[in-house]
């Protein structure tokens, strides 16, 4: 292996023990944005930038940027990282990894005094995981400029607190404020959080694409009655209506193949008393799936199959308008290029989609994004529990080795006759 | 007809006028046992008995009796009545309708003459909603010695104000104390509260005896997951467990053709978020059917496939052990007595269920017991909306003078042989 194995471990453990809570306060790392823990985390992982020979920073959002020079200075950067928030009871490996990966890779280059064309941005961003103010992947939104800094005021938590006065408090001694760079493209190693790799003993995986997620809250009403006297002949039972939806939206997704999941997560029936036929039922039904297509097709039948149950037993239903959130694809050069990584490192070729969200996937809006994912040890993430072998934290480091170099030559190939003819 | 259908129908309205409430309060009437309201009513109906020529007197718990003389004053009575409380925003007819009905059979009875060889008491029990302590047919239950004196302090409403400081200050002006008579029988009629009769135009029903109800808590257990990263064939959705066990609930009451129904009324999903699978669920079966054997083996099925669908998908299921009120069947004399009055007021033959329970429920196990069951209006009972048409309420006191005569007759006889030879 070309990286460093036991520092990466090392950092990771390290970080790890920033935010952690005992397990009579529910266990796990509780480190939300912008809090005393994530400060000491941004000072820990500066620190270890600067011995990397990384040029630190602190953007106005409180992201962690570490810059390494490339030959062509004129160039955008290649940014390479995740974020250094968890999860309420997290773990030490969402997002941490994504950044330590992303160090160690440039470290092992600067200390074999390798260079790329582009500069590399080593990016530790703030809030991807929407604690405070509910609003999830916010540094990568504010990042490409979708939420303005003129908005930070508006932007508040539960208590009304906002973003700004949260900046105003966010302090890392002795690390610079810096603009942030232009980035010519972004790559990012994260754990699965899923059980595939797991379950499959499959080291790593390239990532396709960002599944695309579908939500709404469909709502039967029928009649509240007793539930002694109503015959079944004359019943209008909500909560029967929404078990009949719950069942088929699971048929649904079990019939897309391993290219689709969809799930029941609420469901409240009232008015709940062990005597009473319920009279209404809300349940909120979330569609993802890579295909758009797919997608849309499976919300018309959920659609439509809540229509057929409500109408053969005399309920009425409202499905109240979809969120959707559309399949963000990776690009294909840097797809190739995570690909092309796990062959140069001699790893199984697999290539899979992500089933949650990532910076990546907001920055995609803005720029050629890649992914690398390494196994998640029984699928467990956002848990005290979550974990990865130290081997394949350190794929993740080896596999963003290789790709950040691929995806620097392919970069350069495509915007190169110019240049190189300048 | 024989009753004053005119009288029954203003006595109706008149007690209905108590303990109604505004419809921005709710709506209905609020009536509870041993609140003012329930003393008016009692007060008022007391009067109405000493018109029709009864002895009247609350007992120790706040029972109205008026009490009718018989020809063997040695006799226990027959009672005949129901209860004088509301549900929280209920109806006029709940109850009212039996303790009025059975006012209106004895003063006709009264007034043209006739004289039966028991006593007859008619009764307007204190408490059967079970309003105020949770606990329902409270009075009956008081009344068969079930609850002695010496637990009123126990019995406590949320407030910890118990039975015994409820009754210290329950009072009705110009009421005399009275001691419980004895009774050799007891007579109710009752509104349907469900939409048999109503459905199914018809006038009345005998009561063939009182569903039994076996109620029990299951609770499935899989896995909280994430609802994107967790593929369909690996998760242990305790919503998709219970909805199925809703359906298959709702198709074991199906196939009993009449003789059962059965209910899932609460239905509690955890940790309840839209991306997160349901690692538990909570539900409340409840089964009810006139025949013993068919609700055992309904809990049987229902525990059968609660651990099939577990045991297929990797949950563990609990089924906290079923509390069971076995089915309560009519006395078979004065089951006969009430279809033979059916058959007297030239009314179709008609006998069914009962599937709420009911003050005869509880008094079943002290004496023998019938019932009669005229329509609500589209089946609404305990519900601002509750109604019984005023030909159907004349009905409900024709059929208790018709059988409350053959009731005395048919005890006559079966105790006969003996005193008439005394």
């Amino acid at each position: 292996m070309n990286v460093d194995a036991s520092r990466l471990w090392d950092r990771l453990q390290q970080l790890g023990r920033i935010g952690v809570v005992s397990a009579s306060e529910g266990g796990g790392i509780v480190r939300p944005a912008y809090g005393s823990a994530h400060a000491e985390a941004v000072a820990l992982v500066a620190g270890w930038m600067r011995e990397a020979g990384l040029d630190v920073g602190v953007d106005e959002t409180g992201n962690l940027i570490g810059s390494w020079p490339g030959d062509d200075p004129g160039r955008p950067a290649i940014g390479l990282g995740s974020h250094l928030d968890t999860v309420p009871h997290g773990g030490a490996f969402d997002g941490a990894l994504g950044v330590l990966a992303a160090l160690e890779a440039v470290q092992t280059m600067a200390e074999r005094g390798e260079r790329l064309t582009h500069p590399v941005a080593v990016l530790g961003f703030a809030d991807e995981e929407g604690n405070n103010f509910g609003i999830g992947v916010l540094s990568a939104q504010v990042w490409i400029g979708e939420i303005a800094g003129d908005r930070f005021d508006e932007v508040t938590d539960r208590e009304g607190r906002s973003l700004a006065a949260y900046l105003r408090s966010f302090e890392v001694p002795g690390v610079a404020r810096v603009r942030r760079p232009s980035l010519a493209a972004y790559l990012e190693a994260h754990v699965e959080q899923g059980p595939v790799l797991d379950t499959e003993s499959r080291p790593a995986a390239a990532v396709e694409g960002i599944v695309g997620i579908s939500r709404a809250t469909v709502r039967f009403e029928g009649e509240a009655n007793h539930a002694g006297t109503t015959p079944m002949a004359l019943r209008r039972d909500a909560a029967c209506a929404a078990a009949e939806l719950t069942l088929a939206v699971r048929e649904l997704a079990r019939a897309a193949d391993g290219r689709a999941v969809a799930t029941v997560g609420v469901l409240e029936i009232a008015p709940g008393a062990t005597n009473v036929i319920p009279g209404s039922a809300t349940m909120r039904v979330e569609i993802r799936s890579p295909d758009a297509e797919r997608l849309a097709s499976m919300r018309d039948a959920v659609a439509e199959r809540a229509r057929t149950v409500a109408e053969r037993d005399g309920l009425t239903v409202t499905i109240e308008p979809w969120h959707t959130a559309p399949p963000v694809p990776m690009d294909a050069a840097l797809l190739r290029a995570t690909q092309e990584a796990l062959v140069e490192a001699a790893l199984p070729a697999f290539t899979m989609p992500s089933w949650a969200g990532h910076d990546a996937k907001v920055l995609a809006r803005a720029m050629p994004v890649g992914m690398v994912f390494v196994p998640s040890v029984d699928g467990v993430s956002h848990a005290p529990g979550e974990a990865t072998k130290r081997e394949d934290c350190a794929t993740a480091a080896e596999l963003l080795y290789f790709a950040v170099r691929r995806a620097d030559r392919a970069l350069v190939d495509a915007s190169g006759v110019d240049r190189e003819h300048a």
